[in-house]
C-alpha cells in the first residue's frame, strides 16, 4: 500500500504550477521563455526539487536538471518543459514535469533502489519557441541540432534578443552549445505529454506510447494572376489568383483526407489586397504531415498537381518552393518494446500512436534511447486553454511513468 | 471634304499627352493628381487650348475648362480627365480629352455655328483618386456629392494632405465645394472613354453609347474558426475558416456567372496568419456589381447562403456586414435616344452598354443630362498599360463625338 496520497500530491503540484502566468480572466496561461512567468515556474521547480532533496543544476543551455543520485552516474531522464505558447493550456509541458516529480515520489514510496544510476527530472528550456520562434531550444542546442550564433541573435516582438533575455534571466548566453558529455551519460529519456489529438478518446485508453514523430513539410506557393478592375473586368477575362487559392485550400483538405495526412493552409498573403481590385498575386503556405515520407511525398505531389491544374484553368502561373522539410523520428524500438511489456499488464492493448508535433524527447531520440507517453486529452485540442485531461487519466499517466522509470532504473 | 487631317491631328495630341509621366521602360504612365506629371498634363491642355483660341479657366474645384464661346452662355460640355492610376495606360481619361479637342477642330472644320451656346472641353480633377483615395474628386465636389472638409484632410502615402497638394499646385483648397451656378448652365455633358471590357470586341462595333452605371456593393464577411496546431489536430476536429474562405471565393464566381454579375474577392486578412497554425479568423471583402439592384441583391443573398452553409459545414461562424452600396446611375434617356438617332446612320446597330466603373459624367448625371461614348478596347483591360485601342476606332470615336456635339450645339 502506498504511504503517499498520489492524487493529492499530483493535484498540489499541478495546481501550483498552473497558477503561474495564468491570465486574469482565468482562461489560459502564458509563460514565454525567459520572462518573469517562466522564471517563476523555474523557481517553483527548484523549490519542489529542494523539498525532495533533489540536487538542482542549470546546464549550459539553460535546461533545468533536478538530480536524484550522482550527476556523474548514468542517468535515466524524465520531464518536459515549463514554458507555454501565448495563451496556452495548463497541461502542455507542465503535465510532464509534474508527473516526473510525482513519479520520483512514487518510486521512493515503492522503495525502488537507484543502484549505480541516477534519475533526473528535466525542464528543457524554451520548448515552445513562442517568443523567439526557437522551438526545442534547449534540447536542440544540447544535441547540436541548433546553431548557437544563429539562435542567440533572434529577437522577440519588442526587439529583445535571445542572448539578452537569457542573460537577464541569469543564464550566460556565451555558454550555449552542444553538450556531448551530458548526452553520453543518458541511458534513456522518457517524456510524458498530454495527447495533442483524440486518438485515446476514440479508442478508450487513458495512456499510450508514442511510436514516433511524423515527417513534415512546409511549401510556399506563389500564384501570379493579372491585376484588374473589379467592376469592369468580365469574369471570363480574368486571371484571378484568388480562385487558385481556393483550389489550393480545398485540395489540401481533400488530398489529406484521402491520404490520411494532415494539411493546413494557415498563412495567405495577397497583393495588392484591395477590395475593388482583382488580385495580382497570392502567396500561400502549406503545412503537411504524414505517417511516413512516401505518404507525405505522394500527398504533396497530388496537391501540387491540383493547384497547377487550377492555375491553368484560371490563366494564372503557380510556382512552388519547399520552405522546410523535417524527417520522421523513430523512437528506439527496443526501448519501446520494453516499456510496452512493462506497461501492458495495467494497460491491455496499450496503443502506440505517432505524433505530428515536435518534442524535446524527439530531438534527443537521434542521440539516445527515447520514449514518450501520452495522456488522454478530452478535447484533443492543443496549444489552447481548451486542452483538458481528467484527473484519473493524469494519475494513470503518473503510474505508467513511474513503472517505466522503475523498469529503466532497475535494468 | 475636310481641310484638316483628322488622324494626324489626333495622333499628334494623343502622343504628346501619352509621353507625360511615361515610365522610363516605356510601359505605362503615372500622373497622380496634383503631382508634377499631372501639372505637366494640365499645362499641355492649356497650351492646346491656347493654340485653338479657347479661353482657359480653372474652376473652384480645380477642374480645367477650355471655353469655345462665352463662359456665361448655356454650355455643352465634353472631356474627361488627365490623371491616371499608378502605372496606368495611355487611353483612360486621356482619350476623352484628346478626342474632345479633336472634335472642336472637327466642328470648326465643318463650320458648325455655336449660335448662342458655348462648348467647353473639361479635364476633371483627380478622377482616379489613386493618390488620396478620392475618385471623381472634381465632379464630386462640384455636385456636392463630396464633402470638402472630409476630402481635404485625406493624405497620400507620404503624409501630404489633399489641401496642401492642391495649394502647391496653385489651386486654393479654401475654394472647393458645390458649384450650382456652373451646373445650372450645363445643357449636356458627353464624355468619351475607352471601353473597360470587351463587349465591343465581341460584337464587332467600334463605338457604343453608355446606358448607365451598374449598382455596386461591398460586403465584409468575418469567419471565425478555432486556432489549433497544424500538426496535431485531426482534420475532422478542425474549425478552419480558410475552408470557408475557399467556399466564399468559389461561390462568388459561380453565383456571379449564373446571375450575370461581376463579383470579386480581392482582399483577405487572416489571423494569426501563421504557417503552422490553423487560422482562427479570416476576413474577406466581396465587391459585386450587376445590371440592376434586384439582380445584385439576389446574387448577394445566394452567395451569403453558400458562405453560411460552408461555415456550418466547417464548424465556423460567419458574420456579414454591408461595407458600402452604390445605387445605379441611369443616363438621361431622352439625350441617349437623341444621340442614338444622330449616330445610327454611321453606326447601324450602335450598342448601348452599361459600365460597372465610376466616371465624372455619371456623377454629373444626377444633375444634368449626361451621356458617354465608349471606344473599343482590344484587350478589354483597364487601369493597366495593356489597355489598347486601334487608331481607326479612336478616329471613329472622334467622329461620333463630333456628331454628338454638333447635334447638341445645334438644337
Amino acid at each position: 500500500m502506498s504511504a503517499i496520497d498520489l492524487e493529492a500530491n499530483f493535484v498540489g503540484l499541478f495546481t501550483a504550477l498552473a497558477q503561474i502566468g495564468r491570465h486574469d480572466n482565468g482562461v489560459g496561461s502564458t509563460r514565454l521563455a525567459w520572462t518573469r512567468e517562466d522564471l517563476a515556474a523555474r523557481a517553483w521547480l527548484t523549490d519542489a526539487a529542494d523539498q525532495r532533496g533533489l540536487d538542482v543544476e542549470v546546464d549550459r543551455n539553460g535546461n533545468l536538471w533536478a538530480w536524484w543520485g550522482a550527476r556523474d552516474a548514468d542517468v535515466v531522464v524524465t520531464g518536459s518543459h515549463l514554458d507555454t505558447v501565448l495563451a496556452g493550456g495548463a497541461y502542455d509541458g507542465a503535465l510532464g514535469v509534474v508527473s516526473a516529480l510525482t513519479a520520483v515520489d512514487g518510486l521512493r514510496d515503492r522503495g525502488t533502489p537507484l543502484g549505480a544510476r541516477s534519475l533526473a527530472v528535466v525542464a528543457f528550456a524554451d520548448e515552445e519557441g513562442a517568443r523567439f520562434n526557437t522551438p526545442t531550444f534547449g534540447s536542440g542546442l544540447m544535441t547540436g541540432r541548433r546553431d548557437p550564433a544563429t539562435v542567440l541573435s533572434r529577437r522577440d516582438g519588442d526587439g529583445v534578443s535571445v542572448g539578452d533575455a537569457m542573460a537577464d534571466a541569469g543564464v550566460d548566453p556565451g555558454g550555449v552549445g552542444p553538450d556531448p558529455q551530458r548526452l553520453a551519460r543518458i541511458r534513456a529519456v522518457v517524456e510524458l505529454h498530454v495527447e495533442q489529438g483524440r486518438h485515446l478518446v476514440d479508442t478508450g485508453h487513458p495512456v499510450a506510447l508514442c511510436s514516433g514523430v511524423w515527417p513534415r513539410g512546409r511549401w510556399r506557393v506563389q500564384i501570379d494572376g493579372e491585376a484588374n478592375h473589379a467592376g469592369t473586368t468580365r469574369l471570363d477575362e480574368r486571371a484571378d489568383p484568388m480562385l487558385v487559392l481556393a483550389t489550393a485550400i480545398y485540395a489540401a483538405r481533400r488530398r489529406a483526407q484521402q491520404g490520411g495526412c494532415r494539411a493546413t493552409i494557415g498563412r495567405v498573403d495577397v497583393s495588392p489586397n484591395g477590395a475593388s481590385s482583382v488580385a495580382s498575386q497570392v502567396t500561400a503556405f502549406l503545412d503537411a504531415r504524414a505517417g511516413d515520407d512516401a505518404t507525405l511525398d505522394a500527398f504533396a505531389e497530388q496537391w501540387w498537381a491540383d493547384v497547377r491544374a487550377g492555375a491553368d484553368a484560371q490563366g494564372c502561373r503557380a510556382r512552388l518552393e519547399v520552405d522546410s522539410r523535417g524527417a520522421a523520428t523513430a523512437f528506439d524500438a527496443e526501448l519501446r518494446a520494453r516499456l510496452h511489456r512493462r506497461l501492458a499488464p495495467r494497460h491491455p492493448g496499450l496503443p502506440a500512436i505517432a505524433t505530428a508535433a515536435g518534442h524535446d524527447a524527439a530531438v534527443l531520440a537521434d542521440h539516445v534511447p527515447a520514449a514518450m507517453l501520452f495522456v488522454r486529452n478530452l478535447t484533443g485540442v492543443s496549444h489552447s486553454p481548451a486542452e483538458q485531461a481528467e484527473i484519473d487519466d493524469c494519475l494513470a499517466g503518473v503510474v505508467a511513468l513511474t513503472d517505466a522509470l522503475e523498469e529503466l532504473i532497475g535494468a
